[in-house]
């Protein structure tokens, strides 16, 4: 997921310069607003170390007005705090209605901390983690926006920071979680991941900021700050308001600040015919016995397909297949839900497809409709794709608890490889079925589904179930990457 | 919390007959109405062996439209559903939209049972309770309204009932679950209890049933479901239909169905005046050692008064801090709430008011406002005050995790005592202060207020945070007994 955080985004001196006073008197009229609403804000600071936590804080109280915001630290338990229940020092920190209360950690601190050093054990951090979900529910409940924000930083930069940190004598104050040991990057990372997962609600959510460029970090918070609070003012009944909570706020105009997952892909990859057919064929033995052998240890697995329209879906899936004993696996194509499906809840449909012990059910497309073409169209409320992707990281961690593997794939292909897959496909005759309007419609669009898949793959690509992103643009690339992939995993799953 | 299933509640043969014409056509009319609602109905049942579950849904599915109800046993897990996951036998028997299904168990009986054994430890049963709420909640935003109802009997009629049917020739088809072993009935109420705690949420609410009679727990089950399926379709906007389910259904007509906890209360008992004097003096001395006792181990205590008015609060309270050292005690007398504290939370107020280690704050007037004058009077929304169960609950358990001792303590006094106290107030120059017209008020809405107590004692009367109900007739004999058990207490957890 934090993968979503390493694109390299970023803004220029020029932009910044240019975007900041309107953002700051926005922000200040928002504060403004605010004040008579009845709705507090709580926002909540996170992220590993080295990411500026506190020079985010010190610019958003430079920038919004002081009288409306309270900043609360929470250091090493004080004697008077150790004598109370653990969440009475952040019950006295609450902002009051019309203010904004900034939290560096708060309830996520400990758990995160203890997590990581391996003090409590993950049943304990989970256990934590429910909590948290049900204080945030109750606050969410009582007209508190609860923003939650995750800072991140790839391992090199973090590393060049604190070196730079420490050889800066001016920042030997600068005081670290957890005394003065570093906590290990990776482990950080496991602790928050579960965090994040267990807490990411649509009520509460997270914000994952990518925290390299500072100038991009401190717009991209200030951003999401005024849009949220801004939509929840303007929205009137109480279940719009819920609504009304923006997840994915607008980026910063420049184009180096609009990366998503999607960009990283490197699409230049290609097989040339021999060598494709050599491991393909490869694969697909490997496939065979894999599966067979998945059969008997009664491992099943689910595998989901997503992808551009003309990614190639469909020709990956039949390459897929015929490397599986017909016996044991079974393709499911999602469309238009049947009436029977329409009357349940919408995971029903695929609940009743989940395979039985070390069966393969293939997903044409998947319940990540939901947050992808439901979303983008309409065809589901915010309120509703909003809470999907708690629900579907639930329902996936039963598959996988289960034993069964799940693995997702979303195939990638560039707007103009996709305008020339278009054009053929018009052109010959027995695949111009294969063409519609709505095909045609979806590209239009483009920039609001990279955005969607840039978001799902945050919170919906999780160490159990994650997303492989795979580059397309070469048929027999692609269909090779998928198929390499899936036979890796079994191998490693079946060890 | 089973207490508020021990009231002795019964319906007359003649009544029985008299309602059942009426409530089966209204049944069927609703069920009519709810076809094409896309409202679907989960109807939940539970609780002690020998209540008769299967007589209540051979009941209902005799008194509704068969076309539209489905009902599903779970047996032992079958072959097939043990190569799925857990919960995909639920998920394949969930009602349709306008359907009602009828879950003996549900997801309820597999913890229910294997913590009862032992076989799960409590961890494990409160992780399942964790999910489970989060898939009733998902069910709940889809549409479906849920009941779950839990049929009690209390040990001694159980016994009977049990020793019935095993001598009753056609009755030995009737499989008892976890095999040929019954269930310790102690073990069951313990993991009942723990569970229903956990998953007594405003969109999922237990419905506790007294069984011991047939026509009273039939009545009472058919009427609960006619009234939340009726009010849910009333009611027109989304937010309005969640709180249009009904916590409290009304009660068959007859005087011996109504009965609440507050009727088990014997209010004949009294103490004279010398003898009270000596048991006074007495538990004030042990108190004295014993809350010293206390603040050298740390542990604090909250103790909650909520009664009558005119019951007698405020000089038992006088009573109980007379025995207790002044630098360990504090009295909060709840009234209306500050600006301060009407900016926050509801709970905020009480949160900053929880006492430090081995100190002792005296709550005169609590939290529980908000489900007894705020219900009643209407100063909470159905929807705010139907979640504080769960919120109160939950603050409750976190005071008891750090080592705070919660006790709870409902005076109670006859109607008719009441009024004398009234009068004698207004007679008593000094006393002129203590009696005002919202005294008169709220005495003319004691049946609202009985019903609110008995939900109250049900869904909050925890093992950790008991309440107890104070026979105050007499007020003597209330100031002594709230002492005593204090001291008790006290004792226990000291030891």
């Amino acid at each position: 997921m934090f993968e979503a955080a390493e694109l390299g985004r970023k803004v220029s001196k020029s932009e910044y310069r240019d975007t900041l006073p309107d953002l700051r008197t926005c922000l200040v009229n928002a504060q403004w607003r605010l004040r008579d609403s009845g709705v507090s804000v709580l926002v909540i600071v996170e992220g590993v170390e080295g990411v500026g936590r506190g020079e985010v804080v010190n610019r958003l109280n430079g920038w919004l007005d002081t009288r409306g915001t309270e900043t609360h630290a929470f250091w090493d338990v004080s004697s008077e705090e150790q004598t109370h229940p653990r969440y009475w020092r952040y019950w006295r920190s609450l902002p009051s209605r019309g203010k904004i209360g900034l939290f560096f950690g708060g309830w996520y601190a400990e758990p995160l901390v203890r997590g990581a050093t391996g003090e409590w054990e993950d049943a304990r951090v989970e256990a934590s983690a429910t909590r948290i979900r049900d204080l945030e529910h109750m606050l969410a409940l009582d007209d508190t926006l609860i923003l939650k924000f995750w800072f991140h930083l790839d391992r090199d930069t973090q590393k060049q920071r604190l070196k730079a940190r420490r050889e800066d004598p001016d920042s030997r104050w600068s005081r670290r979680r957890n005394g003065d040991k570093l906590l290990d990057y990776k482990a950080l990372l496991g602790v928050g991941e579960t965090l994040i997962r267990a807490t990411d609600t649509a009520v509460a959510p997270w914000y994952l900021i990518e925290a390299a460029d500072a100038r991009y970090r401190d717009l991209t918070v200030a951003r999401t700050l005024l849009e949220t609070i801004s939509a929840r003012l303007d929205a009137t009944g109480p279940a719009e308001r819920k609504e009304a909570l923006s997840h994915a706020p607008s980026l910063p105009e420049a184009e180096a600040a609009r990366r998503t997952v999607l960009d990283q892909v490197d699409l230049g990859q290609s097989l040339a015919k021999p060598r494709y057919r050599k491991r393909l064929e490869e694969a697909q033995r490997c496939l065979r016995s894999l599966t067979w052998k998945a059969f008997d240890a009664g491992r099943a697995s689910v595998l989901v397909f997503e992808g551009w329209d003309a990614a190639g879906k469909g020709g990956t899936i039949r390459r897929l297949t015929a490397g599986i004993d017909a016996r044991l696996h079974r393709v499911i194509p999602v469309g238009a839900p049947t009436d029977e499906e329409l009357a349940h809840h919408y995971l029903w449909r695929f609940w009743r497809r989940v395979p039985g012990a070390g069966r393969i059910t293939v997903f044409d497309r998947s319940w990540y409709g939901r947050v992808l073409v439901e979303r983008v169209e309409g065809l589901a409320q915010p309120a509703q794709w909003r809470r999907a992707y708690h629900e579907i990281n639930d329902f996936e961690q039963q598959l996988c608890e289960h034993g069964i593997l799940v693995h997702k794939f979303w195939l990638h292909i560039s707007g103009d490889e996709q305008l020339a897959r278009f054009r053929a496909r018009e052109k010959t005759a027995y695949k111009q079925h294969k063409i519609t309007d709505e095909d045609w419609r979806n590209r239009e669009k483009r920039p609001e589904y990279e955005a969607a898949v840039n978001e799902m793959v945050f919170r919906t690509s999780t160490e159990h179930a994650p997303w492989t992103l795979v580059p397309s643009e070469d048929k027999r690339f692609g269909r090779v990457a998928v198929l390499e992939t899936i036979c890796e995993r079994l191998e490693a799953a079946l060890d």
